[in-house]
């Protein structure tokens, strides 16, 4: 696809849009906006512009229409799959600066925000007022509730609330003309028309700019429990994860760690100190929330019940709220040492939950025929399990061009169990290749219809979701 | 727009693309298959075709794109929209046949179903093993998971557990060219490209035919708690539905019924006994459920003390399960005697919940100016209600000329406090001449063209959710 250039002519007309909003053009700042989370990408784009409303960014999508520039919405760039990565230059188009919580709504449980707010400032200001947004990805101290859903974020809670997704009401989007809309109304049910609200969660940028969102709240869980189970049988663990809902049960967390991810942590992270059995092979950490404590060590109990069942070693409780901080420490800290201290490409693979076990398998499988580690972790009780690849000593030629192989054939076995691509980073750039696995050329024809659509020149972030080239 | 004529020659061809399923051509019966609950309309299709798999309706729908021939879905004709009518005649693709529940994957919490189920026979089935399918419309013992799916059905239980669309992981779907297609995958979290699903879902029947679904069970609750509470005041009802969700609680049902509407339930439905003080203006009928008895009792008390401080009269408390039956009998007759003792119009009005007592007011208002009756109940905990107007003693000169300015009216209004048209009817063909008050040109053209790209010769459900000419 060809663009239109950034000159200096352009970058003025820009300028000129702007009333409250700046551009930042130097190199540092171009490379700072060009990265996100996703392995070791830098896309620069040409010019970074931060709006302060959505009139302005109004005005620049209609700029850059007009003058055919790209343009690549940008978060708290902390995206795994290369969202945010202004892979063909032109304008990238930063919200950080629109990060206003411009209401809390006690009565209607809604909130209204702009794209820029970090999650976790979202959550701290509701929870102030007794009221919970649930959705917590791991890097909720740092992205934004923009990018949460332009991904259609999950995170741990995920199980028992679910994701981004589940939480919004209505979106104020601008159109790749320029055009302003609202995507629904301010309500909790609504059957008016086509869905626009859900189609434009997790389109990742590419069918318009997200400016505002109203979210739904719920009442605040009072209390919690937490508890991490060892398992010598890492499908007896999965299967253990079923039986927790069978049992009348939905956790508000449940993450499962293989014995290499917790290996690899305890390796590099110097800080967190575990005893492992030898013949450990898995974790579960399992939480349950919920206004009542004496339900939720009722509730514990039956897990206990469960996991003993299902050949789960001595429990580890947290009897405290730094005790539980540890354990959550321990966990997040599972991406933290393999992102600090190996160079590696993740998967998001997610199936039905109880294909968990035969997914770790396979991967383990095809990864001993071609002969590389991974490094497997996730949300056990959506299915969702995330695949660290690490390089190691792998050569170039392998990296580039064997790599991509494994990781089809990890991602036709996903698919096979009844899964898919992504849980919950998106495809973004990354995973764009293997897109035809999930779908079918009828399909993914549809979903490039809907794109040009929404985007008929191609300039809301070109290059990232659906393949180049459809047959 | 005009289609081509089913003829003889057209029947015998469908007749032929048919190996298990069957045609209807009588008088009677395409009169049975051109009705549903939508006022009396009648809108017989030339033929009612009963496929039993999804390899006939794709061919059924091959045949009608050939020929140009329109196709109305039916489920099980109990939409209040209007969206199961032949408008145009044509084919009546009847999925009443396709009613088998396919697998009930009890490991994985997914029970997999054709259109034609209805969805009281797959909550029965699945509560049998312990498992819940939480949406719960009225029509429950007649309506099908693909007239749900169409018009993103709801009913009480979803303040606390969601609609149609919260249970869907997956769909397969013939489209107008009938090819067959899967919109996403069997997982709890997705994604991967552009939600398809959920663009399906509340469509109404105008970009593709359901044929299968994939949904989404949760643990089944063990016991519930009903109660309902009169209020002297409607709007300090609708202030006590708020506090509920502020004290924490997030009840199973939350039901609001007007004086109206009780005094015309109480009138028509001589086996309904309820003494109601004349200063009673509004009840609440409020559930809670759980998988704890003692919290359950808590809740309740919890919500008592809310309903005391917002002016509750005394709470009749349903202490056995026929009492819980008695109290269900007088919510779900309010619709019942409105059905059967007047001729009506109903619209299905949705707000943020707060808004209601101003919503109902301003329909009261706008009723004494035109002249007609309301009978005003629904899902207080949704901001969902409904509104039926009774034609009583009205001239057709008015119920055809000045009611649709008064609905008109209406509609504003809720558009004005934040809500929308539907909250789980559907737009259909009823609501459809309103769509410019919830919508603008911009977003109804978006809608439009997605329709053209799903249907571009406009075969599928023609005359129903889009207004015939956008500017």
């Amino acid at each position: 696809m060809v663009f239109g250039k950034v000159d200096g002519a352009f970058v003025e007309r820009l300028r000129a849009v702007l009333d409250a909003g700046d551009l930042l053009l130097g190199d540092d700042e171009r490379a700072d906006y060009g990265h996100d989370e996703t392995e070791d990408l830098v896309f620069p784009p040409d010019v970074v512009v931060r709006p302060r409303n959505t009139d302005e960014v109004s005005r620049v999508v209609r700029l850059c229409a007009e003058h055919h520039i790209p343009i690549t919405p940008v978060g708290g760039r902390t995206g795994l799959s290369g969202g945010a990565l202004s892979v063909h230059g032109g304008v990238a188009l930063a919200l950080d600066r629109m990060d206003r919580i411009l209401s809390i709504d006690e009565r209607n449980l809604q909130v209204t925000v702009e794209p820029g707010v970090i999650t976790q400032v979202l959550q701290d200001a509701v929870q102030d007022k007794g009221l919970y947004y649930a959705p917590d990805p791991s890097s909720k101290g740092s992205c934004t509730i923009g990018g949460n859903l332009a991904e259609n974020a999950g995170g741990p809670r995920a199980v028992k609330y679910g994701v981004t997704r589940d939480f919004v009401l209505n979106l104020e989007v601008v159109l790749a003309s320029g055009d302003v809309i609202w995507t629904g109304a301010n309500t909790l049910k609504n059957a008016t028309g086509y869905d626009l609200t859900r189609l434009m969660v997790g389109s990742e940028g590419t069918l318009g700019v997200i400016t505002k969102a109203v979210l739904r709240l719920i009442p605040k869980p009072l209390g919690s429990r937490l508890m991490l189970v060892p398992f010598n049988d890492a499908a007896k663990a999965c299967e253990a994860v079923s039986a927790v809902f069978r049992a009348g049960i939905t956790p508000s967390a449940l993450e499962f760690m293989e014995r290499d991810a917790i290996d690899f942590t305890l390796k590099h992270m110097e800080d967190i100190k575990l005893d492992v059995a030898p013949e450990v092979q898995a974790h579960l950490l399992i939480e349950v929330d919920g206004q009542h404590d004496d339900v939720l060590m009722r509730e514990c109990e039956t897990i206990l019940g469960v996991m003993e069942a299902h050949g789960g070693g001595e429990v580890l409780f947290a009897e405290s709220a730094s005790e539980k901080d540890a354990l959550w420490y321990l966990r997040r800290n599972v991406a933290v040492a393999v992102k600090a201290h190996a160079v590696y490409k993740e998967e998001d693979t997610v199936v039905p939950r109880y294909a968990l076990p035969e997914l770790l398998a396979g991967i383990k499988r095809i990864g001993k025929v071609y002969g590389f580690r991974t490094i497997c972790y996730g949300h056990a009780g959506d299915g969702n399990l995330h695949v660290n690849i690490l390089r190691d000593a792998l050569t170039d030629a392998f990296w580039e061009k064997e790599l991509p192989k494994a990781i089809r054939e990890i991602f036709t076995l996903t698919v096979s169990l009844g899964g898919t691509l992504s849980g919950e980073h998106g495809i973004g750039l990354v995973q764009r290749p293997y897109m035809d696995i999930a779908f079918s050329p009828i399909q993914l024809q549809l979903m490039r219809s809907i794109k040009d659509l929404f985007d008929p020149t191609g300039i809301l972030n070109p290059g990232k979701v659906l393949p180049e080239m459809i047959a």
